[in-house]
């Protein structure tokens, strides 16, 4: 067998396998989820009807999505072993490692015994991870241990409730959950990629997850929308953003938050979040973060003809709603878990192992010097 | 920009990038760790040495291998958080899952704050890896608080210290170093690839090495010597190997521990660790096991054409040596960690996220419909 020399570095554009699950910068807006383009599902359907979609191929009817909520309520508290581990880690420790450590005890404690068991797995993923997250940040930041298991009608007001310490308001609950149908799934990234190597040795769906998250962390993936936080915090007003841009794309700076891997023109994830986040100004009486956010993205489009992806006004509108930065990219994969383990089971269900080859670049046969030759 | 379409599934025999590491199935015996046979290495070096080398890209000299084996040395320690973790794991544990959580929490509470750090972090987990595992497995099996601290002059025997509460043999500490050498990297295996696409974001190194294990946990990956023990340990002697495996061939069963997905004609690590296996069935003064795989080695080759691969003859001389099946994959951790850290390094001298693409196999756009019409 003669190995094929791919023309791009990192597998850009190269096929390494197949999925039903997603399209990216293909038909109608760019993305879609089984066929559903983004805009509909942000505009008619709640983040739980979109997990469910991707977990089982079709959106649920009313008995379906009922159940299913019902489900991922009763399974927001912790276990004590889990508990005594997040008090454990320190209040500066990175939210992610928190993540991807929480996530793999959970494995170790409710583990998948076997593939029939992925549903119940993912479900208990979706409903824990956030009191995961907060359980941690509530003990570390505020010495607080708190009940993660609360009342709210999804996942994204839990989130908030935890956070705040009280029910979100409607806007604030409708926010969040378009944040986490937006940031669901997008087809072979890297975290998702990680996943799906992961699931090809038919390892446990714990295991496939924490991989993920550990490939999320890294500021060339999930760290943009934290990354557009720390460029528009230190901003002003609409015209100092734009001195400030100037200065940056002088010096060549990265700009995080612009342009994309996949889409060339546009990003529709973009249009719908910036609708939210100008209502977050308006209700939050301050629009500073938003004028600022329009005019980075004017000048980027005139400048560099770079249009803002999906992370940049995610940036003012998670701080609009209180959320501290550092919870962003955990977020993130509150919502991406849906996406990640559905690929677990595409990957499972037509699996063979990723073993792909390499150039070798290194020295020639040699022999092994003697210690005292070296 | 077109996909170009694979020609086979789990990129097999497709280049994803470029290595100096090693090779696999080329010069020599098939396998060389920066131009060095392995048959060669693990006659002549230390497990430390080849960890050096692969971190490096040289053999250490005199000098700097006693430094490198007293840094070692010098991390044997757990901290007292990691230790409260280990505790909280159940005695069923899957030991895969208790090492990816006990790397995952390190990157915690020692994280990888910048790449500048990660040869130290490397030698952290090199000396830690079977702290965490013993520490775990003696409180959960025997509900012993051991010291991991000890004074052995190698990672093997270190290993074999704390599984038996005692300093083990010259022949015993031979053998985990030629074991240790011999499944310390093997170019683009799922484990490796699951580093380097982690790695691709600019993730820490934890992340990287947690994301590896767990998928170095699948069966199809790093569970061959487990179930290659379980095969041998039911067969009474060589005749009665030669019936069940025949039966087994019969039936079309999955025979585990045979065959490669690179090497054809034989796996160059089989005949190192064949004759350590030997070696140890006379000291162990019962050679039932060892009589027993030699047999199917026979009839394996005999029927099917198909040879022993590394993790073999690895399950007899394990259990020469005392050591717990479920602590087999493990053990293929603490040495594969230094390949995965090797990986990780030279992924970000030469950096792109690894972001390949799918073929679309979905439904066609289609509206949302309402809850009701569903």
């Amino acid at each position: 067998m003669v190995d094929k020399k791919l023309t791009g570095a990192g597998l850009r554009g190269q096929v390494a396998g197949e999925t039903a699950l997603c399209t990216v910068g293909k038909s109608g807006s760019g993305l879609t989820y089984y066929g559903y383009d983004i805009k509909e599902l942000a505009d008619k359907v709640s983040f739980e009807e979109v997990a469910y979609l991707l977990s089982r191929g079709e959106l649920p009817n009313a008995t379906q999505l009922a159940e299913f909520k019902a489900r991922l309520k009763q399974q927001r508290g912790l276990p004590q072993a889990l508990k005594d581990v997040l008090e454990r880690i320190p209040a500066d420790a990175h939210p992610m490692d928190v993540m991807r450590t929480g996530c793999s005890f959970l494995g170790n404690i409710e583990p998948e015994q076997d593939f029939s068991e992925a549903d119940a797995k993912i479900e208990r993923m979706l409903a824990a991870f956030p009191s995961i997250l907060l359980y941690w940040y509530r003990f570390s930041h505020d010495g607080k241990r708190i009940e993660t298991a609360t009342d709210d009608d999804s996942i994204g007001a839990h989130f908030l409730h935890l956070l705040h310490d009280k029910a979100p308001s409607k806007l604030h609950t409708d926010v969040m959950n378009t944040s986490l149908i937006l940031y669901a799934e997008h087809e072979f990234n890297a975290s998702t990629f990680t996943a799906r190597v992961c699931a090809s040795t038919l390892s446990d769906i714990f295991s496939c997850v924490t991989g993920a998250i550990g490939s999320l962390r890294g500021p060339l993936h999930g760290g943009a929308n934290e990354a557009a936080m720390e460029l528009i915090e230190n901003m002003q007003n609409a015209d100092d953003a734009e001195q400030q841009l100037m200065g940056m794309l002088e010096r060549k700076e990265k700009i995080m938050g612009f342009g994309h891997a996949i889409y060339r023109e546009f990003d529709p994830r973009n249009d719908i979040i910036k609708e939210w986040s100008e209502k977050l100004s308006q209700e939050f009486g301050d629009s500073r973060l938003y004028d600022v956010s329009v005019r980075c993205e004017e000048v980027m489009w005139r400048e560099k003809k770079l249009f803002p992806n999906a992370d940049f006004f995610h940036a003012s509108a998670y701080h609009y709603m209180g959320i501290p930065t550092k919870l962003f990219t955990p977020i993130f994969v509150m919502s991406r878990v849906s996406g990640w383990t559905a690929h677990v089971k595409e990957q499972r269900a037509n699996n063979r192992i990723i073993r792909p080859s390499a150039d070798y670049t290194g020295p020639a046969p040699r022999p092994v010097p003697a210690l005292a030759d070296r």
